[in-house]
């Protein structure tokens, strides 16, 4: 409710046809409401379903024909839920550039420009395709379903600092292990081994070829995905790496917990009336506080 | 106790036979009946261990004979038990239909269909094994053992909007990484490249050969999990990867966080009673408080 | 000091050289105890490094003098203490028989008897080799360090109903999900194929080739360790394992939130009293109860 | 704030150049300031940037002219800085032999070396090289960045002897996982074949070709990376290790939990004074209360 401004004010004005349209597409507490909303879902994850199939080359030669129906069909469904939130919207034009406007435009164009688009040469091919992958952003729509995210996005919103200084921690700490792994796995066993700068052909046989790659290979581990497509070869670096990946473990254990310790006092933050002194306007009084604790004025009335 | 309806209303009318049968196989506060559970957890283990060793061909091909004898005897063990619940069950019928009566039923069918199932030709060799398969599902009777479970299913049914509303972010996540993967690994080499789109065998060298594919990539990897079957190769694809994984990664701490906050809220919010004091309206009684703790007062009616 | 029974119960009877003795190896806040337990800690790393290195054989072959002397003084060292500690405790037998006196005598019996047992043949080897490694179970004397200890070892305890119900859980869901698999990549494309039953050659093909091999691929893939080495290789077993990745992910993050939860709350809890009632004997009142919450009792001192 | 010493307190002596300048470096709440601190922050990325690049053979071959200019500028760049900050620091040797005034005297020296330094042979080329690599370290000027770092420092501070305490539980969890891991794959496979101790190569055909590796596998399976390079290949292997990485999963999210415990007691006490009401004795009053929340009284003398 808080989320979006009160039902009056987002209804449109008009005839009463604009209002129950605006009623079924924007609101979803009413029968048809709830139909529309299930239909659009379903739509969705269709029209997704299709997209990704539509990649598998032995799928898609087979079933070309039925892939591009249900394409147009699914396209033409849009279209009109498209011009539908155009019709009922309060303010068209606003709407038109919201995010959900664009989303909702960017889930039809791509089926249209490709129909009228002339696959001449190779270069179109590939533009063509780049157009058709759009089309899986319809994904985003699914985000209009849910109620429950904004708790979600409040979190995330919420842990914004947290989240920044723990990617600037990730960063220097990837920063720093990926060129010290690439030192050990490049530059101790040319040292030990004494060649030539010249010969380079040995030099790059560690997996550990740069520093870009050496740091690929610390987001992937201190994360704990571990492809292992790059591991450590030597003894020294998998000892080093051992120890990296330790220390990464206990680092990357810290901001989880921030964030838990962020939705936990939340938790606990919200039985927490809004309360104000009336007489020194101070907030974050004790849950039970009968008197301010700045100024000791009586905060409830007497009775 | 609150999780199942009182003992007197459970237990069976008739013979006193039968009370005692339902005693000793519905509850586990006799002696028989702790014997009764600690012999079946053991019947239960043996048998998904005996299905799990069937499969493997170098010992099942050695000890057909004892697997197939310790088969027969677990399968008249569960029968008993089956037919005894039957028998000694307050409403016979709705045990039969209940998820129970249906597990029970299983753990004993499958055995009975094989023996009877002539393997007359493959099709019905593969039906055979697929039946034989289904034993293992007996280890669902391990379910009614613990008790402990309750806490845990409750946690999980209370965080289950929260657990759907991650699937969702997760789904909206996987599909917009897998399809971005798709265009990095497949569609921009080829730009670079410039071939024709006749020659489709380069095209499909790396691993994110189709948009399905690239999406079990970016869950296998979202997840931690992270097997490296399939990795990314070209440059570009590792840094957008690398991205992808830390931004998955700061993602998917949050609900963790959500269903701890959940979990530590409501431990604190169980002592915590909603009574106040009437006289000095301090709040946080204990559960069971008759005084206030602050004042003294009397919290509750005389009666 | 809660966790030791107290000093003076503690120390032995006897001439004055066994309670000084028994203070310098038992007890660590005097500087001698201080010293020794630095120098014990340094001896049990440099023990288990040298039975660590001692296997990776181009360094044993190269530097086995100078590893076997290592390994000869530190034997000396721990029997020095394991003679002192028999001699010094006050109950000689009973530490024998203890936890402690078992870890702290097989530190040094795999070394004797490495020297007295004649290398006859190759099987004596291996048992030979067998009881060497034995020596590596002498980082358990590292616990005796940790006083910290204490409180992880008490949150494991308090969390064990917890750990238990989360093996079980696993212990289900990987059963299930190891049989799935198993049947997914084994049976199913069997079945399209149309395979006859001896040909069961093409029938292994898959990596799932078992169900304990699918169980311990559940187990990798549930924890997210996902090593790899086993992966699914149909589509509809991508397609079902990416299902089971999400819904275990889901599942697992339930336990660490119960550990977590039960931390936090025994956090919170600390700062409340201890004190009983002296009335009714009732306890866990508020932190800052006046009154007795069960019988209205004065619960401090008027003054 | 509370992190640095008062502002008066830092700001250099003599004349007003120095105090505007140490205000614009050393402070970010001037526009001046402000744009020195985005100014440094992009100069830094940047340079680690090029560092990384210059490691990427076939980039490094077609861009060195490029890649050298920016190198001198940002070495022109980061002199300055290190200069201006040695000419108003209030101490300049302090400063010099600080933390930061050694990073920032590492982040020039590796270029001017590089320029002097003679390339005359294989080894000097190695050294040359590793001395480059430590520009790599000017990451760490970014912590500078960071006033947030501070409750993410201090957080890992607080959980010091925890860390200590997980790292020691590692360290044993994991000596004994790897000894018995090596003894399953070799010592057992060995054992049943009964070969000569003579043919080794056998011997070492398993992935734990000795402790230290299988103790690389234990913190890489423990930690839930999971590279995959090194996996169980017998029977009895693959059901330990399966074992081990339940208990070593159920083990590890105890530390987690700490920290988190850890994290939300603190956010919870935070806000919690000491003190407590001389009147009516209830505690619980806001970090900067005056006055009883509950009773309205004055907490802290009138002075």
């Amino acid at each position: 409710m808080s989320r979006r401004r009160s039902k009056a004010e987002q209804r449109p004005d008009g005839p009463p046809w604009r209002v129950t349209m605006h009623d079924v597409i924007f609101e979803s507490d009413t029968p048809a409401g709830w139909v529309f909303d299930v239909a659009l879902l379903l739509a969705i994850l269709l029209s997704v379903t299709v997209v990704a199939v539509e990649t598998i080359p032995s799928v898609a030669e087979r079933n070309w024909l039925i892939l591009g129906r249900f394409e147009w069909f699914l396209t033409v469904l849009f279209t009109i839920e498209y011009t539908a939130r155009l019709a009922c919207a309060r303010h068209p034009l606003r709407y038109a550039v919201s995010f959900w406007g664009v989303i909702d435009l960017l889930s039809i164009l791509p089926t249209y420009i490709g129909f009228f688009f002339v696959e001449s040469d190779a270069n179109s091919f590939v533009i063509l395709r780049s157009i058709r992958l759009l089309r899986a952003f319809r994904v985003l729509k699914l985000w209009r379903m849910m109620d429950d995210a904004e708790e979600l996005s409040q979190a995330i919103w919420k842990a914004r600092h947290k989240i920044i200084v723990f990617l600037i921690v990730v960063l220097v700490a990837v920063t720093i292990s990926g060129t010290l792994m690439y030192f050990v796995e490049n530059v101790i066993p040319r040292m030990t081994r004494g060649e030539s700068p010249a010969d380079d052909s040995e030099f790059i046989a560690s997996q550990f070829d740069s520093i870009p790659q050496a740091m690929y290979w610390a987001i992937v581990t201190m994360t704990t995905v571990g492809y292992g497509d790059i591991v450590p070869k030597t003894t020294i670096g998998k000892f080093i790496s051992a120890t990296l990946i330790l220390l990464g473990y206990s680092l990357i254990i810290v901001p989880s917990g921030f964030v838990t310790a962020e939705l936990t006092s939340k938790k606990s933050a919200e039985p927490a009336g809004e309360t104000k002194c009336p007489r020194c306007t101070s907030a974050e009084h004790h849950g039970e506080a009968v008197y301010c604790y700045r100024c000791g004025e009586r905060l409830t009335a007497e009775g």
